[in-house]
């Protein structure tokens, strides 16, 4: 097949994703609303090209090429489709950032450069990236050995075909060195609402900063991150094996949970009706509003996930609540509307896509009214 | 009947008037939800009595006898009930201010004194206020010229029977010089949000002031009145007559009529989705909020108002918007809990009921969904 017509594939295939989510926002193992997915992801160069900044286009397309080769064979990724960024539009490469598949950076980078991923986005590989190869996968809930597993996985497949770049001393090499050793940066999404609101969250940062652990809101700076989400993640490549990362990943996540479960409970046992009051407004705002803002839609979602986590409103799986998220995002109100939309545009598209969306759920018995 | 007796049955009447709303929030003759009600009031004296401070208890509860005598004869007022606001509580009395029946004054002053009204609070006579008689009719839409005839009427009736004080050259005589000569006060009730929102009302308050007419907000001061319901009337009861009065009142009421339609129209053709958006959150909050203060709900309602104005929501009849204005006001939160309530609980009742009220109005195909 002329490779032209696999991109047009390509391309036809990344429009249909617009209409149903990752199976990673499944809500599965979800810790009571708060913890909503884990990420593993391995930086890995082939030791044959230059990294970085060195590397030319000849030669990118050399390593695409590689890889493309080299995946074909591994049974982890063999069914997975590549889409080459050059040949997607801006609206097209912001889609696959929204749906967490590639970075901002690979978006907007320059060159030879793609992501090859399953059809249910668990596992992706960016492909020059800052490194040549990011294995990403994404699982579930608190669901970080899985996530885990499946990068480890795919890396041990590709490494029998791919001869990667390694030093006994430091172990992976990588374009910046902190992803040199284990490569590997695991990463949990949570919803941490009780700890904004009680002021705790400042502490918590500190705290976590000083373990070695980065924490950085996932849509906005730190403690004021629209809709209270957090991204928690290792800060050390070196002098750790993979299994330790995973194991303190999860104790410090755990942890956290742990302090948001029991923020949630002591501001229902102080303030029970401003909770309910707060958790019904934004139900009632998201099912009625003509305009939203994307961070004004992510703080009311945020209210409703605490709804859910406390029980105080039912029928709304996590599930439906992240997908919500990820369908309300620029790229996917202008996939799904065939058009670029002006912000105001947006807004009014986001909020009928929430409306409905939300009738929907009630329809089929959700609790929402 | 000995008298005690009499005032118990009327404060079981009064108890079962929480459930009702006055007839004249039937929302008829409406004029696009902008004009709520139409009042007129006559003050009266009987000569044989001093006015004002000077009257003793003694000769006050002889006034309160000479008028329920006067009264029991005509056929407009034979029967209504009287309640004497010195055997009421506290929270009566305001419920009898929270629907218009009484003045703030007559619920706070001493001595003898009371109120004789119809069942359907159409027609009042305040007994011993700060005139010995103050007549009263309410009606709905903009009915002016019917609550004139009907304080007319009954004013023709009680003249038979009682001697009112009158000057040849003043006209009635009253307690203060400024209701001297027609003792006649005409009011109109007005929701006015574009005016207030486009900030015409400034310019427009002037301009009334200029024509001898007083504006003043329902609920609050100036143009920041809440709910945006503003009372017009007429300033001066000297040197017109009664029909002048009337019809200048309704002339000033259709041109504020025509300026809000105008000012609702442009709201509409250059900021629709604003607008909509306004509207329905005020719904979707009315319908979801745990706790509701007195001023946001009062806000809230009147941007569903211009919802119904506008013709952007249907199913909720005027008269429903007008009786929830009634229901949640203190007093009424309190005799329908049967006791005094903190103001936080009165926001947390006046959610319940809101949102109860709305659930009854969509069950019975309204179009609040």
């Amino acid at each position: 097949m002329p490779r032209r017509m696999v991109d047009e594939v390509a391309a036809m295939k990344l429009q249909s994703l617009v209409a149903s989510a990752p199976s990673w926002l499944s809500g599965d193992d979800d810790a009571v609303g708060i913890v909503i997915s884990c990420r593993a992801r391995l930086a890995r160069n082939v030791s044959t090209y230059p990294f970085g900044a060195k590397i030319t286009e000849d030669e990118q397309a050399q390593v695409v090429a590689s890889v493309l080769a080299a995946a074909k064979g591994c049974k982890h990724i063999s069914a997975a489709t590549f889409y080459n960024l050059e040949l997607l539009d801006k609206n097209e490469r912001r889609l696959l950032v929204e749906r967490h598949l590639i970075s901002p950076n690979l978006a907007d980078a320059k060159g030879q450069r793609g992501v090859l991923f399953n059809s249910d986005e668990s596992l992706s590989v960016m492909i020059n990236e800052e490194d040549h190869l990011r294995i990403q996968a994404i699982s579930p809930g608190l669901q970080a050995a899985a996530a885990w597993g499946k990068v480890n996985a795919l890396d041990d497949e590709l490494g029998l075909k791919l001869e990667c770049a390694f030093s006994e001393d430091l172990g992976f090499l990588t374009a910046c060195p902190t992803n040199t050793g284990t490569g590997l940066r695991l990463s949990v999404l949570m919803h941490l609402p009780a700890l904004v609101l009680t002021q705790d969250m400042e502490r918590v940062l500190q705290g976590l900063s000083q373990m070695s652990f980065t924490v950085r809101g996932v849509y906005g700076e730190g403690t004021n991150a629209a809709g209270n989400l957090f991204q928690v993640s290792n800060q050390s490549t070196l002098g750790q094996s993979e299994q330790e990362i995973v194991d303190g990943l999860l104790e410090v996540a755990r942890k956290l949970v742990e302090y948001e479960r029991d923020g949630q409970e002591t501001l229902l046992a102080e303030a029970r009706s401003q909770v309910e009051d707060k958790v019904w407004r934004a139900l009632g705002l998201l099912s009625n509003a003509r305009v939203l803002s994307s961070q004004e839609f992510m703080n009311l979602l945020s209210a409703v996930r605490l709804g859910l986590s406390l029980d105080l409103i039912s029928g709304l799986p996590s599930r439906f609540v992240n997908q919500l998220m990820i369908v309300t995002q620029p790229a996917h109100l202008q996939a799904e509307a065939g058009q670029r939309l002006e912000p105001d545009e947006r807004d009014s598209r986001r909020a009928t896509i929430v409306r409905r969306k939300l009738e929907e759920a009630d329809a089929h018995g959700g609790g929402a009214a």
